[in-house]
């Protein structure tokens, strides 16, 4: 039997009653909809944090804003706190019930409210996976550029402001959520932004919730921005003999200003992953994915200036691959390479990190990082969005031996306390969940999360939605 | 002697005593940089909104972060409110002084406080103008983008959520300021953001106080991303037989994903004003301004698209600038043609509509504008970026004329009218101010603006930070 990997809360302390009256209230609203069976309960207490999972005490599923509404209501009435639920694909165990309460699973509000190609706009339900969405928008020739690892619902990216290989060319969620329709904590219903690109009318309530998790409102409609499907791509692996150099190559390839629409770090110990994985034959070494976005001349300028940067660095056997087919199966390698890098040591689960730092020191970060994980004896392969500064390191640990455990929080506390020093973030794109409370206030300052907390009490006084996530709120 | 165009506010109702003691006080810290000279009063009771003055009780000239503090706590001690000051460009009514108070200028807070080339970003203090900022990155390659027509200060520009002719492509100060250093109403210290290009670490500080318009907090440094000089620029000019022809060109250029730089459009109105004020000889009709960055085949092939694409809209007369002192002069006539306007009427001034449209709606919008302009007996040029979908109109009033000011605000009634039920904002870039308080409740409903006037109430309980802007709070 695994030895339990609880995540950092006083559960007994914190646990709220959940009564009868709303079960059955619940009931009446919604029928077969809402489900204490233990099953269902369990699947939606966790994530793909290595947290054990903290189960809700009910699960409601959703069907419309109007639904929702009712059901804040009815927990506001009992004091019951809400976790909105999307794909379960968070990684910082955003989704775990640590206060108890209901879970309200949004992934069959799942459809395409209204496309608007003129604009390059679409109006979406929060359940809806960023997959699902670019192939109902397939005839449009526009797609949604911003890819985590997972297929993630559009919802829960706005709540952890997500971003994936796209964001060194075509942002993050911050940069590409037009406008929200949120839920409050009292039920009142708010329409955020607009489709207008840009606006300075009043707050940014928009930016406000994307990057929320969940605790300030529940996201039921967003209105994200689309680009036109470039007229030509192009993708290109390369291997160099050290991070430093691939890291290099990275830097100056964003300081020159070149378009690059991915460029993604994998280390030799992820390639072999994604060999194994995805029956890749490639060098294992430390490697760096391009893809290019542009017209035919513009794809092929840039790629001319990204293999000569290469070059210098010493990357070998630039290999291209301009058919559709290559390009998707080299793309999926990588985006499968998290679930490909779990079976480097089977039974394992992954403490990932997920820093940020100034691309400047990035070289610094990852040579310096890649010393600690040698000196450890867990296996750590590393992954980045190098063109932001972002990289993520899988520590693999068993979740029967504590100490692997322990091994691997310490090796993350070293990484994010060296990011933060550097001028970076404890959280790239994953957000802070429960994971990383304390290392928000390393990185803002008592007083900045102060603020924050202020802000949660002003929106939601009671501390019912997604209560014990991000920061800690006073008793 | 000219009527009064009073501000939309009950003056003896708001005013605030401002006691002897905390003028005293403020010298005692400050010396000479504390002043109640009517001149000086004046000067910072006014911007460049159609509203008479109202002079706040004192202007305080602060040096540093820690001096804003101590004027802030001295402030909060006696109850009185605070007005930050950059460069009094603003159009809106943002400083006028409706509740009395102190006015803290930071014009002499104009440094550039570190420039880090390799990540592509600077740290300011909020006074330093958006030009004497890039003349001082002159040496390292690299620009910052966002441009007002005004020399705006930067401090200002992340209160207004500013853009300009750039944000196209490079995006408004919503997308540029990666942090900022602000002193809250209780004289805290917070530092928002960081230097990484993204992060999920907590809510989105940042982005809520830039566009917050002075009421949230003092912004006494901001990091702000810089972007290479591109290899090369050409900028052209093309005169159109009709708006709808000139807009919808502009409309299908972004439709493509045409990279273009700038997109300005000017009707044959202000192509008037500027030919007389930087004597020019532009043909007097519907025109649109371009410009194109990138590598030199980039450039020529976004040129070539859009020359196309004007032809096909029967722009006639598409004429290159490829020298920079061509281009520089152009576009200084571009950025000046607000003070050109105001010359079409002597003695007149300008009450300036900012409203932004999906793109989609931006020909149906401009062109029912333009069949009300005609009806109005006041001249009223249009300017506009229109690629963003933003467009101003400035009707040029005679401020003895009261009848005029009716009508002034009848139109820009219904251009803000029109644009919300377009899907639009009411303010693309200027802000809200005193001006556009009751469009704000129309754009986004009251349980929106209820949201916004919550986080004031929790950020600055006793309304001393610019009180009276953006929304009314609650007596």
């Amino acid at each position: 039997m695994n030895h339990p990997h609880p995540a950092p809360v006083d559960l007994a302390a914190a646990k709220r009653p959940f009564p009868d009256a709303l079960l059955a209230a619940l009931k009446a609203l919604l029928g077969e909809r809402v489900s204490t069976a233990a099953a269902v309960r369990e699947h939606h207490g966790r994530d793909e944090s290595p947290f054990d999972p903290i189960a809700p005490d009910a699960v409601a599923y959703a069907h419309s804003t109007e639904e929702v509404v009712q059901i804040v209501r009815l927990c506001a009435r009992y004091d019951v706190p809400i976790i909105p639920y999307g794909a379960g694909s968070s990684l910082e165990g955003h989704l775990l019930a640590v206060q108890g309460g209901l879970t309200i699973d949004l992934s069959e509000m799942n459809q395409i409210v209204s496309v608007n190609a003129e604009d390059l706009t679409v109006t979406v339900q929060p359940g809806i996976s960023r997959k699902t969405l670019n192939e109902g928008l397939r005839d449009t020739g526009l797609f949604f550029p911003i890819d985590p690892g997972a297929d993630a619902s559009i919802g829960g990216m706005c709540a952890t402001r997500a971003s994936g290989t796209n964001a060194v060319r075509y942002g993050t969620m911050r940069e590409n959520v037009l406008g929200l329709t949120v839920v409050l904590a009292d039920g009142r219903v708010i329409k955020t932004g607009s489709r207008a690109r840009k606006s300075s009318a009043g707050y940014d309530l928009t930016r406000l919730f994307v990057g929320s998790e969940g605790t300030l409102g529940i996201i039921t409609e967003a209105t994200v921005r689309l680009y036109p499907q470039p007229e030509a791509v192009s993708a290109a692996v390369c291997a160099f003999s050290s991070m430093g150099d691939a890291v290099q190559c990275v830097i100056e390839t964003i300081q020159l200003g070149v378009p690059v629409a991915r460029v993604e770090f994998v280390d030799g110990l992820a390639i072999r992953a994604i060999n194994q994985h995805s029956k890749f034959t490639l060098t294992e070494s430390p490697t760096l994915f391009f893809e290019f976005h542009g017209s035919p001349t513009g794809v092929h300028e840039q790629a001319e200036t990204v293999q000569a940067l290469a070059s210098e660095h010493g990357g070998q056997g630039f290999e291209w691959a301009t058919q559709q087919e290559e390009r998707s199966r080299l793309w999926s390698a990588r985006h499968n390479a998290y679930f490909a890098m779990l079976q480097l040591k089977p039974g394992c689960r992954a403490v990932t990190t997920d820093v940020c730092v100034p691309i400047s020191r990035l070289t610094e970060c990852v040579v310096e990082t890649e010393q600690d994980l040698k000196a450890s004896p867990l296996p750590c392969p590393i992954v980045g969005h190098v063109g932001d500064g972002n990289f993520h390191v899988a520590i693999l640990v068993d979740p029967d031996k504590p100490e692997e455990l322990l091994e691997a929080e310490r090796l993350n506390q070293r990484i994010v306390e060296r990011a933060i020093a550097m001028g970076g973030t404890c959280t790239g794109e994953h957000g802070v969940g429960l994971h990383k409370m304390g290392f928000l206030v390393s990185e803002h300052g008592e007083d900045a999360i102060d603020v924050m907390r202020s802000i949660k009490a002003a929106l939601d006084p009671r501390n019912l939605l997604n209560p014990g996530k991000i920061f800690r709120m006073p008793a």
